[in-house]
Formats: C-alpha cells, structure tokens, sequence
C-alpha cells in the first residue's frame, strides 16, 4: 500500500513536470511501473520450486545428512587431484592468462580438448570445440542453436531439470520420454518415436544419467541414434558423467556411434574432475556427414560472443589437467561411488516398501517408494519432508525429476554418513509401513 | 551439391525406414534440414562484422602496431598487481572453492563487492549484488530482466556494440541518441528525451565512456536522471571504467545522485584489476525507492541460475582482491594512461584533417576524420584499411560504434609504440590530404 501510495505521488510528480516538457507528450508513462521481463518469469528451476515449497526442520536430536546436493566436494572427502589445483597455480603465475580469450577459448585450450576426446571412429581437431562457462553453458548454446522458439525437444523422464528450464524460458516445448526403470533406465523406444512430430528440433540424451545413475549399453545406444536416423533429429547429448562409471560396465560416448545423426556433446571438468564451481565446460561438435554444416558452427561462435567463453585462468590449465592428471585419481573417485553405492543398495534393498534402482555410474541412487504402503503420506514430496523432520535426512524427491513416488540419493557423502543415513531410512520407514490390506486381512483370521 | 547427393540419399533410406515405423507417420521431416536458429543469427557483433570485411594486410617493410583492441593486457606493459595473483593462489590453496557457489555467488564474495562500492547516498548490502561471468553477461541479464521483445532500449552513439548485439538478438529494438563531441561527449538530453515512446523499457549510461574515453560531470549526470525520472525509465549503468579517471576528474557512480530513479550498475574486474580474461563482473541493485520491488531482483536471481554465475576460484579471491590491492597499482595504470593520452592527443591535434577529441578516462581516444580532406577514402573503413596498408597501424573505424568518420585509438600501448604510431599516422594524412577546393584556387593566385 506503501507502495501505491508512493507512485500516486510520483505520478504527479512527473505530471508536473510533464507540462514543461514537450517531448514527454510521446511518452505515456506517467508512472513508475518496471516489471520483470516474461522470460525471467519462464525460467522456472523446479528443484528450487519444489525444494522452497518444502518444511524441512531436522530434527535437533540428530545431526542432518543431506543426500540432496549433487555436488561432490561438498564433504571434502573427494578433493581434485593435486595436478589439477598446481596447474592453476603455473597458469596464474605465467601470466599468460589474464587478457581476453576468444568467445569460443584459447585455440590451445580447445586442441587439448579435441586431443583428449578424439578417437578414429569420432575425429576431432580444435574447431570442432566451443569452450564455455560450464556444462550448463554449453547445454544452454546446443539448446540455442537448434531449436527456434514454437519448436519442441524431446527430453528424459526422469531426467535433470536444467532442460526444461531453458526451454521453457525460450519459448521451446518440452516433451518427456520414458526411461524404464525395470530395464536399468534405458530409453522407452516406442515412446521415445511417438513424440516426435515435424516441430522437433532435437533429442537430448543424458548417459551417465542424472537423475538415474545408470548407463547405456552400446547396443542401446545404436537403437537410439537408429530413431535419430529414420526421423533426421540432431542429438545434444550430455555427457557430463562420461567416464564416471564402474568398473565392469564400460561408458561409450554417443558420437563414435553414430554413422550419420549430427551430435552436440556437452561436457566439462565439473564432474570426473571434481571442480564444478570452476564453470569449465565445452560443446564437442560430431558432424561426419556434414549436416550442421557451417551454419551451426557458426552460430555457436555467434552466441559465444554475447558472454565471452568461460575463465582464461582455467582455460590456462585445461591442457595440463587433461594430459597430467594421474588415472589413479580417476580410479579413486569411481571406486569410492562404487562402494558406496553398493553399500547404499543393499542397506536400502531390504527396507520393506523401498525399490532402489543399483547405478552402475555417476553419483545418484534413485529409490522407488511404494506408497501404498505409506498411507501417512500424499506423495514422495511428503515422504522426504517427513524424513527430514524425524530422521535430520534429506533426499530430493523426483517429483523435481518429473518422476513422482521416487527420491535421489546422492552417494558422494562420506561413507559412515552412508551407512548412519540408510539406518535412519530404514528406522523411518520401518514406523511408517503399513502392509497390505490383503495381509491385514490374513492377520485378521 | 555433393551435399544434395547426400541428402536424397538418406532420404530415400529414412522412406525406406518409414515403410516399417508407425510412429515415422506423425513426423513430416524426411531428410536432414538443420537449420541455425533465428536467435542465433540474430546475434551479430558489429565489430567482427566490420573488421572481417577488411583487407587488413600490413605494410611488410613496417612492423604492425595494432591500437584496436581494448584488452590492457595484450602488451605486457600494464600487468595486475601481485595481490591479485597472490589472492588467486590462496584461494586455490585453501580448497574452499571448487564445488558450486550459489548462482549469484558466495554472500561472502557479495559482501565484499557491496562493502566496496557502498556509500551513505547509495548502501549497498550483499543481498544487493549479483555476480555474474563478465561485465558482458551483467549486462545481459540486466537487459534481459528489464525488457521483453518488442520494447525498446535507449544506447548512446557512439557507444559500445554489446548493447545492440544483445537487445537485437531479443528482438529488443535499439534506439540510438547522440554524444555531442564539442561538449566532450556529453548526451544531447532533447535528442534522448525525444526517443523515449511507451515502449521504451531502459536507457543505458555508459561512463566513463567506451569508445570515447569521457567522463559525464556531476551536473550533466542530475540531468541524465531527470530525463529518466520524468519519463519512469529505470537506468542500466555501465560503469565497469568507474574509477578509471585521470588526475583532476572526478568519477561519479550514477547511483548516490539518484533520488527516484532505480538503476541497475554493471561492473567487474576487467578493467581496473587489469584481467579481463577472468570473467568476473556484477550487477548492483540500486533501488532506493522500491520501484524494482521483489520481482526484478528474484527475476535476476532466477536469470542466473541458468549457467551458474563465474568462477568459484574468482570469487574466493575477490574479497582480498578489492581490499588489499595498494593504492599505488591503480595510480599507476591510470597516470600510464593520461601520458599516453597527451602524447596522442597532442602529436594527432596538430595534424591537418584530423580532430582528437582529449579523453579524461578509460583507455580511448576518438579521432574525427575531415572526410572532404581525404577524396582517396569514401569513409573511416577505407581510410583505417589503407592506414594498415601503408603503415601497419591499425586503429578501428568508429563505424564499428555506430559513428561514421572517426575511428577509436586504444591508449593502453607502450609509450613507444604509441609515439612511434603517431608519427605513421601523420605521415600517412600528409600523404593523403587535401586542401579544400577554396584554398587550392588561393594558391592559384
């Protein structure tokens, strides 16, 4: 009311001095109204929507175990590789790095790149590299050069909400195709085709997943680039995780696959590399046959400009982290997700009314939550809130996956955190299950 | 051609796939037609436009001196201070930050920029500062909270491109009003007054200036927001050469003379830290009066979760880098700067056909060219062409600022290059200068 009262008061303020001012006359505005623009009110981050809307007081008994944040150095028990931070440190103190790089990085940094992911089935030379600020700029680029606004992208379910996020904020429609749980999350083909229609301007594909932690076989794969092929939809894959899976289960890039499909693959150092507020990402682009063309690439070098790439200083070091970081520390960090996540499974297999899905890389575990059994709660948005309150852990609820009745774990927490959360689990779901009932009934006689 | 042989191949093999795929039926697209997206080829930069249009090959005999390019540290000759580099370190050292930081950045690193730039007329606290990757992108996401498609936004002429290549790209109409050389680049107030219609969303103030090295007074900035208050025009102040003012001038933010007018202050390290490549730039939100209200700070605040804010490394070291760099580091950069602004202005004001106009901050000197004196040149682009021709020096046609017949001189060279630049110059308007048919019949006498 304050408010109003204060623009009434400007308004005549301003009509005062309207009347010396003849140029105003074109002008209609006599009061302040400034409003956010609609695409800052479009781009919605439904985690942050979800996650807001929610009651989350631990309880003061216990100390809180948050398994809802994917980044995984918050704990300190998975540092980056010395290698990683000396390099900074000689980029810095060459100073060479502290003047403008090209929008699209140092030239350099983009052959260190290109070095480091090409393979004779998917070449690579440092044009086919646009250096960004972070996985998510890179994401946001793909996003921008492929698809006009009234055009639709077709993305998973579950899936990571930064898609649906920038889509939306375009003017670009979002369909959502099935992964299937019961199948280690691999992609729903047939629901996968029928989506498409002739405004679809790409298909994004996430392996290793996120929300899922699973990881396509080659076979799989082939299956998704045929859909690709036969309908003539580029691809954007994100494959932030590459690399980050298990032992036994090998990670293929897309690209390498494909004998046709044009291919944007979005990656960075933010994962494998554990340095996720360094915003280093990059756009491989994959064109065999020559489909993007020029007009994709430069159209990437057009958006790169309005930003200008991402940190020089990292951009510096990028050649070094890439060649000198040692494969143990990489062996490190995936046996450690490994073990933790097998840990995490099998706790978690035997609580009545929880169906966890066993990842085979990145660092999630999803859980499937039986409502049924859990009468005390509307949903898996309840269901995690109420954990919260009683046991002091916090897990996302899909819901902000668009996958309701399941949540997330994060497994880069220590792992005595691990095991203290999934006691906590077990405890609250033990007080919480309420069988069938079918069984009540039997218990009746 | 090759290339149509390509696509009737495969569409011919996509026909051959639809025969046997239901879902193929919904979907129109037959052969592979990947376009760039309208936005991105709406995104051009003037500048790249310009200087790609040129044949810029230098004179053999002459080494090249290039006074193009506005990155300081391109030389060698103007380095950051030790603090700043030392800062970087032990932010590294301490591995406090690789993991994400909030999108608009740490609160710590928000409260040492607002701490640094806070005054009685114009507080600022944390929760008033946006980080963001770069000037470039401060200034992106304030136009893009500020306007929708379909407004318009007005820059100064001549003024930095960004502001166009952004707006344009979100189908925001640019509105161009005039600096006035003979009052040292002060705005013409009627000609801006006069642009302002109802859809007319922000005005940009750019100061001190890029390209034109000037500093508004005081008074001439009272008048600049009695434009806008009378008309309800929030302000975008792009003030990343604040404090780069020469001895004798006085910098004024925009802000603490404001009463009503609410301003959104763009600024970052580039400039006055001397590490441009680093991409660490911030929006302050002033708004005194709450006319912004709640909608434009959480629209800015959901704009940045897009890609995440810069890097983590930046801004752990911010904090000691805006208090601990000595006084002396800025003294220095700035008097290198005013010398070498005399040396040019004083040597290009004597010679014939050309107009420097004395910048009193930033790193820039505009020149006017007497066109009628110069038949060999049709405008500034032919004239800065033959200018790397004939001498090797190449100086940016002001056309690339959307100001015909001058060209911009980036004063951040070492002295010697500077002078020795001059000199070509000269050389090269003797050469093509032409007295005015008026004086050419006196000599007949």
């Amino acid at each position: 009311f304050d408010l109003m009262l204060l623009q009434t008061t400007l308004s005549l303020f301003v009509r005062a001095h309207v009347s010396v001012n003849p140029a105003k006359l074109k002008s209609h505005r006599q009061r302040w109204n400034v409003r956010p623009s609609e695409m800052s009110k479009k781009t919605l981050n439904p985690i942050r929507a979800i996650v807001d809307g929610m009651k989350l007081t631990p309880n003061p008994e216990k100390p809180m175990i948050a398994l809802s944040i994917g980044d995984p150095t918050v704990f300190g028990n998975l540092p980056t590789d010395d290698t990683v931070l000396q390099a900074m440190k000689e980029a810095i103190d060459s100073h060479k790095y502290n003047g403008y790089a090209p929008s699209v990085g140092y030239q350099k940094s983009r052959e260190a790149v290109s070095n480091f992911y090409s393979c004779p089935e998917a070449p690579l030379e440092g044009k086919d590299v646009i250096l960004t600020s972070g996985c998510s700029q890179a994401i946001e680029l793909a996003i921008s050069v492929l698809c006009n606004p009234g055009d639709n992208i077709l993305v998973p379910r579950p899936g990571f909400s930064l898609y649906k996020t920038l889509a939306v904020s375009m003017g670009i429609q979002v369909k959502h195709y099935n992964l299937l749980p019961e199948k280690s999350w691999e992609i729903d083909l047939q629901h996968l085709e029928s989506l498409i229609d002739d405004k679809t301007a790409c298909l994004i594909v996430n392996n290793p997943s996120n929300p899922c932690g699973s990881v396509f076989t080659k076979d799989h794969q082939h299956k998704i680039l045929a859909v690709a092929s036969r309908n003539c939809i580029p691809i954007l894959a994100d494959e932030i995780y590459g690399d980050m899976v298990f032992p036994g289960c090998d990670f293929q890039p897309l690209a390498p696959l494909s004998s046709d499909v044009p291919i944007l693959s979005c990656g960075g150092l933010a994962k494998c590399w554990l340095v996720p507020g360094w915003r280093m990402g990059w756009i491989l682009i994959h064109d065999h046959n020559d489909i993007f063309g020029t007009g994709i690439r430069e159209g990437l070098v057009k958006l790169s400009q309005r930003i200008l790439g991402p940190c020089t200083v990292v951009q510096g070091a990028l050649e070094s982290i890439l060649n000198d970081t040692p494969p143990e520390f990489y062996q490190g960090t995936i046996s450690f997700l490994k073990s933790n996540s097998e840990i995490c499974f099998s706790e978690l297999s035997t609580v009545p009314g929880l169906n966890p899905v066993m990842p085979t890389g990145a660092m999630y575990i999803m859980v499937g939550i039986e409502m049924e059994h859990f009468p005390d709660f509307q949903n898996d948005v309840e269901f995690t809130e109420r954990l919260v309150t009683e046991q002091s852990v916090f897990c996302l609820p899909a819901t902000a996956f668009e996958y309701p009745d399941f949540f997330r774990i994060v497994v880069t927490v220590p792992e005595e955190m691990m095991i203290e959360a999934c006691i906590r689990i077990r405890e609250f779901c033990a007080r919480h299950y309420r069988p069938r009932s079918q069984d009540s009934h039997d218990l009746d006689q």
